[in-house]
């Protein structure tokens, strides 16, 4: 293992994304959206006033699929200029439940992965979202036997991490966190004194992509999968 | 101080119509969706029919206000046949933010027994609804100084009670819960052989409302008014 990591007795990961498929089910609803409502804009068109939407309600609804939901029906609102009818409305709140309901698709090597990290670390798991989604997700996926601690956050940044790990009491410079996000699972962490791994999923929301000059001079290291942690780690 | 409570070293308080005000909030929503659908059906059918919605979807939303939202609106879909307007729909999206937005009415003396209490026990919050509400409603109330720590719970049944328990490495024998809920801050409690003292709050929800057989027999305190609570624990 890499001489780096060798203060490391914790690691936390990220769920969405980095043990399981999430962000490809946001895109595929938004692709049904721009279907249900392409009398009224191009796809392109609605996808940014999705997007827009949901950013305007983030600090009311937080993260997760239900202020998703609803931020989908806002936007067919204002988008139709208060024409779309109710059945494409009843449509949205079909996709949002049906998101909810969704198997747990976990990526490549996660299991192999964490029974050999869980062997030498205290494993937890930092994500956030709807808290009852988060954990109905976990049961699902069969991991939760590879982890110490679950901990669901109303957002990632260094606040929600300094306090999780004083929480649990852990030291930062003994935690490492793995993650597909660098805003919420890799800079937070570094700008604490805490490590983290980068491992980027195929497909990132708009916004939690961080522009190139808040990565400049970061300290991290990007894997192109999970089972890379491995030859770090172990 | 009763004897009954001489083991204990932990108070958990519920948080929602027991520190605060919240289910006044719904009532009041309920009675404005009542007025907006009223060309489709009664104040009581309307209802009746809103709790049918929250009650079939509670296992997919869970608690909170955003799952609240998406069934008033699913509700007004189907009680007016697919023919309520994009503004009354737009109106349901803008009572719930406004639920989500209200500020926090502390209910009467809760800073003064809070402040007494704490000064005793180990005071913690164990409340159920959406994680970023919580927490908000937390900052706002100004209590978080009393607190060692906040708990958002996505259900409050015994297996959940025992999970925090043994995370924060409490002996039920030394926990006491109050809180206004029969079914959620008392009866799992008892069960666990933890105390629980009952400080209902003038409102109800349907849901949260317990059968006499399911309360006889059970040992458990109910007061007035959290004031009530500083005779038995100081």
């Amino acid at each position: 293992m890499e001489n780096e990591y060798k203060h490391i007795k914790v690691i936390g990961f990220d769920a969405d994304d980095t043990l399981w498929v999430n962000e490809t089910y946001f895109r595929e609803a938004e692709a049904i959206v721009g279907g249900l409502l392409s009398r009224y804009e191009t796809p392109n068109k609605i996808d940014q006033e999705l997007f827009k939407m949901e950013i305007k309600n983030l600090p009311t609804y937080g993260y997760g699929i239900k202020g998703f939901t609803l931020s989908m029906v806002e936007m067919a609102l204002e988008i139709s200029n208060y024409e779309v009818s109710n059945e494409i409305v009843a449509k949205i709140l079909k996709i949002g439940k049906e998101m909810l309901n969704k198997p747990v698709e976990l990526l490549e090597n996660v299991e192999r992965v964490l029974t050999l990290l869980s062997k030498k670390y205290k494993l937890i798991v930092a994500t956030k979202g709807d808290l009852l989604d988060q954990e109905r997700k976990l049961e699902k996926s069969g991991l939760l036997k590879y982890f110490h601690h679950i901990e669901v956050l109303s957002d990632k940044k260094e606040e929600n991490y300094i306090k999780l790990l004083n929480h649990l009491e852990i030291e930062p410079e003994h935690f490492l966190m793995i993650g597909n996000s660098l805003k919420s699972d890799v800079l937070p962490l570094i700008n604490i004194k805490a490590k983290a791994i980068h491992v980027p999923f195929h497909t990132t929301w708009e916004h939690e992509i961080v522009k190139e000059e808040e990565k400049s001079n970061r300290k991290y290291k990007t894997l192109t999968n999970l089972e890379a942690t491995l030859e770090l780690l172990i």
